[in-house]
């Protein structure tokens, strides 16, 4: 048939009958398996889900989608903020575009140790790292969603017994200088409730997370603060987003509280 | 154009190339407003996702599914448990089938008061209403999933102050002779966990929701035997089924249990 | 006991220990039935989920969460702009703040028309209303989420027959001058792919709406495209956002394009 | 403090108070990363989703659930039928029970050829084990979810050009006798669509996926009949159920086709 050995119509190059230029044009639910770095323990293997965008120039009527695949196809298998950038790079070039976006985002393992027995079993929090590029530069955002547990100071103060408690999430974002681990900020967060949680407690394990919990009753807003105060204690933090939700055992609602700060300007955005 | 003129074929009700009959065939994610009966106080108007079913034998290609949705039309806005038999009589003979299923999901609110100041407000229940009919004869199914909170035993008998306390959901599934409410399937899931939830306490009533739970501390499993116990005493109740799911504070994981029951049988089906 | 004569302590209206101002402190995922005015026809009860929140200052340790209920218990409940910055102010003034936030979310049904055989079935549309509240001045945005088809005109261009199509979602959000209907932002969504969709479409339906389809493939860059370019030129809107997300059907990712006008400035928020 | 040395009691082991048994008692959503092994290649590691349950007798109050975290802990990485048999009977014991439940779920990653170019990229496919053991005796289901392309047979049968296609999902759960490769179930999915799916195409693929697809339309009954066959004719296999939901591009529901097959009775489960 002619049609087929005819050069195939390159309909995205061609011009748009809106003239309207697109802030991001791409693809999103796109699942891999990549390889993160682990602070001083190598690397390890886990499932991303991909968002990739460029803008796109009121010129033209489409972006060649296939191309941010082909770029994650190229992208080096282990995860850094440099094999990020290049990706970053890749996918502007191979779209002649002036600006990109992506965000990967994936559970990362760490092996959490009960506090009195030492078990330990991992616990998978999700991690995304996110970018904006232009120009040659990078606004980089690592964020992570960590689980703790909360228990409600006012309830604490007002009953006679027990006070109550939930599941609560930490998810905090974060630009810096340098290189920062996905640990430190799990680490602030986890830090950040009225108890870590964990996957494996024994009978000992669970009087001392419990206690502990009632020792530092916690807000929600306490939760956000604290968290907010790790990481503007942190030097290589200069900006970060901490949202908390706590799914109230009370209610079948959640509470929430939240806050962003950039350190060089001493205070909250809003503030 | 001649074609459009012509009689459209109908593909559906050509021949199927593999031999094969089909247990269920039919439409799902079908979004549509409805009302309910409310127990003693007329009808609420809530939002239903169906999902609606028929058999298709080897011969046949395919169903004509817009026939689903014009019985959906057809259907007296006010669910019950006749309107609902007359929708799967109605997609039986619309479809030229032997056996349909149907079933709605929605949220169903009630005014739930507060203990102790009476404040009102209403809570959500996600309900359901499922049905298998063939030969005139509808097997007729109650679901709803209720949040209560949960105070762990175990917690509270080994620490020196507090218990990890969190929201867990009661869902319930029954069958029964005569009417039924959804009501009284809520009453049994809200009594069977260490308290009942609300979306507005004042802190009289916090205190009271707190203390009322720490005096009845109840597994995952307590919830379910206690859900059981209050669902085989009731007479029109002939079988159920129970499953609790609880979303343990001290983890990032939760904790279950199920059971189910034939009553005419006298035990559990698997006993 | 003693104790329960006493006056409850306020704890939340104690110091906090961190003295860092919250962004927003609030609940959010509390459901209730709610009222919504059609255009033209009176009124339909829907479901909606809501998230209200207010900015809290660096002294104070948390906020009365139970307010907002009591806010929501108190709002007229037929939605509209006023109702909605009554609400507003409510929350502002009971939590003592000096902004305030607060979205509801809500499945809207509109009965849609087949474009052959005129049958029809109520279509929901994921919308919402979204609010940001300081010093008696609400910054209000209507939301909508349309299904539509789109067909792929690259695919259409090469093949020798066919080209694959897919649903596609076309959310907007939009701010105004003087009442808008959410039906006027569906319109212009419905309007925005290769064809709108429908719940009941018959034979003949089917085929004109496939056919449609076919004459007006588009990219999800050009259904972004188009609905921008009906918003901007819709008189009372002054600020829109649209983005759109392709189920590809050749593919298990999704393809996206999106674009954010201030209309004053004349041009896109980044062009 | 005293308390703190005595023996701490063990809550879960005493009566419980109403003395009915339950079907399951055990952890879910508990995420873990595993190695699963690939046909031909090794092995790959992915991150799972974990339920594991056992029956508990009436005169027990509670299962320890942390020795569900202790058995995963101590399987070994590698998950293989055996190594999964060898979790259920160590959860069997562990918890003194008769009946053990456990299902794993996690994507699996498969690289696809794109038809023309030969563009190769992962694809990932949720999949699941699933396991009910008693006596001895494991009842093992693999289970595979497949993405689709389907060209709808009725509208390229009576439209003058084009025809609506959509993503389709064809869901499969085998039991078997021997060896079985997830990649096997895989495969009889891939090819009972109109056309497999790819994450990456070039556009001479682009034509071909979407020109294939054409020549073989499938209502989603035809996909789920075309799956069965596949099943039936496989020599090891000895029960399936095939569930196929396509995204209709022209509505917003889905439409579905189920059945299951015992092959021992040569016919479906209720033929």
């Amino acid at each position: 048939m002619e049609k087929n050995n005819a050069p195939m119509q390159d309909v995205q190059s061609g011009p748009s009958s809106v003239a309207l230029p697109l802030d991001r044009v791409g693809v999103k639910d796109l699942r891999l398996p990549i390889t993160v770095r682990v602070k001083g323990r190598g690397e390890q293997q886990t499932v991303a889900d991909a968002e990739l965008a460029v803008d796109l120039p009121s010129k033209l009527k489409g972006a060649h989608m296939s191309r941010f695949v082909e770029a994650l196809k190229e992208m080096s298998h282990g995860l850094s903020y440099d094999t990020f950038k290049s990706l970053m790079a890749d996918i502007t070039e191979r779209l002649a575009a002036k600006r990109a976006y992506a965000r990967l985002r994936f559970p990362y393992f760490l092996e959490e140790s009960a506090p009195v027995s030492g078990s330990s079993f991992p616990m998978g929090y999700d991690c995304q790292v996110e970018g904006e590029y232009e120009d040659g530069h990078l606004r980089f955002t690592l964020g992570v969603a960590v689980p703790v547990m909360t228990v409600c100071p006012c309830s604490k103060a007002i009953c006679d017994e027990g006070a109550h408690s939930q599941r609560a999430i930490i998810r905090i974002k974060a630009r810096f200088t340098g290189f920062l681990w996905l640990e430190d900020l799990i680490a602030i967060a986890r830090n950040s409730g009225s108890s870590p949680v964990y996957a494996l407690l024994k009978r000992e394990d669970e009087k001392e997370v419990t206690e502990d919990a009632f020792r530092r009753p916690a807000f929600v807003e306490d939760a956000a603060r604290a968290a907010a105060l790790g990481l503007s204690e942190h030097p290589q933090i200069k900006w970060f987003e901490v949202r908390v939700e706590s799914q109230e055992s009370i209610h079948d609602h959640s509470a929430f509280a939240s806050l962003s700060m950039r350190k060089d300007a001493g205070k909250t955005n809003r503030g």
